[in-house]
């Protein structure tokens, strides 16, 4: 039943799941006051092999990508299922997306944009998006509880301490019908950094991955201790309709300089024009799979989506701190339940204290994407 | 019915065929005046995982490249079948071999030498074999044309515009029978290079890849601004005899120096002396697999052939521009469908302008491979 | 009947098994005099992808690991099953594991310990437990001879000469019943290095993987010509119990310097307290599956046992060469034939001439390791 063949043993003991995902970017950008912004160019978004499968109750799942000539190490972990007091509880060890805001939690690939939000970005801790270490997620009927202690990302050097980071979310779905859910969470970290984080340059891109020029800027913070971020999440739907809202704070100490502040903000929104349903868990709290209604291979015309998103990145607490915000209006094909194409125009604009392009600049950039994920 | 299984689901809707590729070399060199050149020692060619596969009318392929400890990613799009005007047609999305010479538009593991012809070369773009962008393949019942416009490479990076080919070749049987074929083919492409192109440096080896100082050597061309080549095919199979001639010509212009030429020659015959047919697909006008009549893993004595190529590189046209020129016999024994050895004997002669081996110099080199591909 | 699955055509002619293995360790020291050592972090020891298959007497398999976000091809080669004077013979081409030692011909997920031992490393050649080339195995009733003529590692560049190895390794079973057997073995290599070696600076870790600052030290020699190493295997098995014990010395030639010995000694000991066999191939001399009894994945309490093993490095007979001395115990948890839990405590010594951690200093490391290898 999925893109790639998934393969059981009769008795269903063993499970194996061949993983590959291609995405390919243009993007194109205008308006600027900087020629070095207004750029296009294609781009491999994503290109990766991974394998994904059970033995009983312990699962595994490893997935590598290899953009830019590279090689990056996603998921990669050991998962064992179990039930306490009676409910069910997921024991992960290794590398896996950290529970931390709706679009930080869930996988790129099915997001209704082309790139995470403003909340996903300015929260993200000097450990990122992973993190090697354990992670536990309890479920309840309508609500579930992560919570991960991890170490530095699968990269580092064994020569010295990790940072440690102490991260935890919870979500709730005080309605859930048929017909549509209300979801609530909220989340926390806190990272005691190690002495090899001589600095902290958090830089988010504000447009399409592509263009590495777009971004909101701030003074590197250098000799940073500890940081830690809290946010809060809201939305739901209501049969094709969704919208969800984020807010996060992230606060930083340093040696050097006094406590700073960043906020982001996220506000989204979204119609599936065919009458699907968003194909948002309500049980983890991250998307999922649209199921596609009228499959583009076997003669449907595919789900349409339509989307608008606004993003604010305030990074003003710090004397060089810039400032970021941005309007996106997606359209979204869906082929099937495994394939889309993208199409995003973002208005953008920046006010940035610092770096290359300092002041206020605005200007529009749009992306298409073709991906596939299986 | 392929070395590495192909899955299929009951209804023929979903396949999944995982791939692999080892290639392993051996590589001498004799006769050079310089010691650098005389060189031995073995390499992996080729390692490669991937995945490929269909959900409908919906095609994907990743193959992954990691010798030498670097990640290279080859084949990687998303493939559509169907037909326009009652022809079938292909569109493919992402990095996928140009449709550009016989040898150049071919798999490597699929070619009667060890090495690239001349042509493949000489007449390449700066971006090269593959190229990001889109392609689309008609086909009649003796003919197709392939078109594609990509941009850089996958792993380029996104502070500037890329450079964009537009790509065009024709081929056509007007001789198609069950004992032999005449091929014709003709290609050409336009390349319009972007400022992060501040010069280009081709020098292709002359003999087997594992020997880096066997080249025929160019003075760098510094800012140039776009490029075009064109070539010409010919050639035929009769029982399981076959013989190829390519030609090409390459222009290249510079903001700093004159329009300059680069051509390159190359013909090539073959006989399977155990009987089989030549594996060129005259579809799409390159090689395919040899079909084993007696496979090894069978019980027979598997397929034998000897072939024979003489290339021309000519860089002249600029005052620093060498030549080269090489004869190479082969003898090839398929195993299977799947796995070969091959011993090449390059009989080569360069004479280059600039570099670390200027003068004329001539040598033989010895390659040996076997190779496994599925 | 594997972890991953193994897809076999109706008539067994052609076998595909996709490989995968994710190892996570967690690893902290403590004591030393120098706080650089004294460090604790999290790691991922291994994340590979690979395949492996048959078609008919022809094999293949790759591996390639991504921890770190590097690439590292381990096993990748093809290999051809026969039988010559009525004995099972294996001839394989590409890069596989030397047969040297029995935790150096061993694949590391199978060890009793997280690390290889001393034997291991400091018998180690230039090229390492991998290099490119030929190996040939000759199976007895209780015997079997491995030999392998090597060039460079996979990585290599071809700008010169190859290092080549000559190896042989022969292991014998006297006794070999349904209760035990006593194993006996004896190794030899030859290695003649090539210009481009400038200097071996082989500087073996003592304890886990993870820290780089704990090992024994030794100047680099300078234009090594020449090397070569011998060893010896004796151990045995009776019902839970097993013991080894190897040694190793190797013999360095440099143009500058006179020639150097440099010796390993190890031994071990382990009991599987729930009653398993020690997995351990008597026909190849190495580590293998230990076949858990009663598997945690099907309600079981899973496979323990305790093991204890001693190290010895001996440099002394260059001026600045250290020594080094460990004592590891180690318990194991194996929850099925396919996944373990490692908690290895190591009692270590150095006492280095040279590098940072320079005279007698001792102290304790603690690693966890959680292991899936299908």
């Amino acid at each position: 039943t999925r893109g790639g063949p998934e393969f059981r043993s009769t008795d269903g003991f063993f499970t194996f799941h061949p993983r590959g995902r291609l995405g390919f970017d243009y993007s194109t950008t205008h308006g600027s006051s900087y020629d070095d912004r207004n750029i296009a160019g294609t781009e491999a978004e994503a290109l990766r092999l991974g394998a994904e499968g059970n033995i009983g109750a312990m699962g595994y799942k490893l997935d590598v990508d290899f953009v830019d000539g590279t090689t990056a190490v996603k998921d990669a972990y050991l998962s064992w299922d179990t039930r306490m007091f009676s409910l069910p509880v997921e024991f992960y060890l290794g590398n896996h997306l950290k529970d931390r805001s709706i679009e930080g939690s869930s996988t790129e690939s099915r997001l209704p944009f082309m790139e995470r939000n403003a909340v996903a970005s300015v929260g993200a801790g000097v450990n990122g998006y992973y993190g090697l270490g354990g992670m536990v997620r309890v479920y309840g009927k309508n609500w579930h509880i992560g919570a991960s202690i991890t170490g530095d990302d699968l990269d580092n050097e064994g020569t010295a301490n990790d940072s440690v980071m102490y991260a935890i979310r919870g979500t709730y779905a005080p309605i859930k019908t048929a017909n549509g859910f209300v979801h609530l969470g909220a989340w926390y970290y806190y990272e005691n950094l190690a002495n090899d984080v001589t600095s902290i340059n958090n830089v988010p891109r504000i447009a399409q991955h592509f263009n590495d020029n777009l971004r909101v800027s701030s003074s590197s913070i250098s000799n940073p201790t500890q940081d830690e971020a809290y946010g809060y999440e809201l939305g739901g739907a209501y049969h094709s309709f969704w919208s969800f809202a984020e807010y996060t704070k992230r606060t930083i100490d340093s040696a050097d300089t006094d406590v700073s502040d960043r906020t982001g903000k996220s506000w989204s929104a979204g119609w599936l024009i065919t009458g699907e349903k968003p194909g948002f868990s309500t049980r983890s709290g991250i998307w999922g799979t649209t199921k596609v209604l009228r499959p583009v291979t076997s003669g449907g015309i595919g789900a349409f989506e339509v989307a608008v998103r606004l993003d604010r990145y305030d990074f003003r607490d710090l004397p060089n701190g810039g400032t970021g915000r941005s309007t996106t209006v997606g359209v979204n094909w869906y082929l099937n339940d495994w394939a889309r194409v993208m199409l995003d125009y973002v208005d953008w604009t920046t006010d940035n204290k610092v770096g290359s392009y300092k002041g206020l600049d605005d200007g529009n950039s749009i992306g298409l994407r073709a991906l596939l994920s299986f």
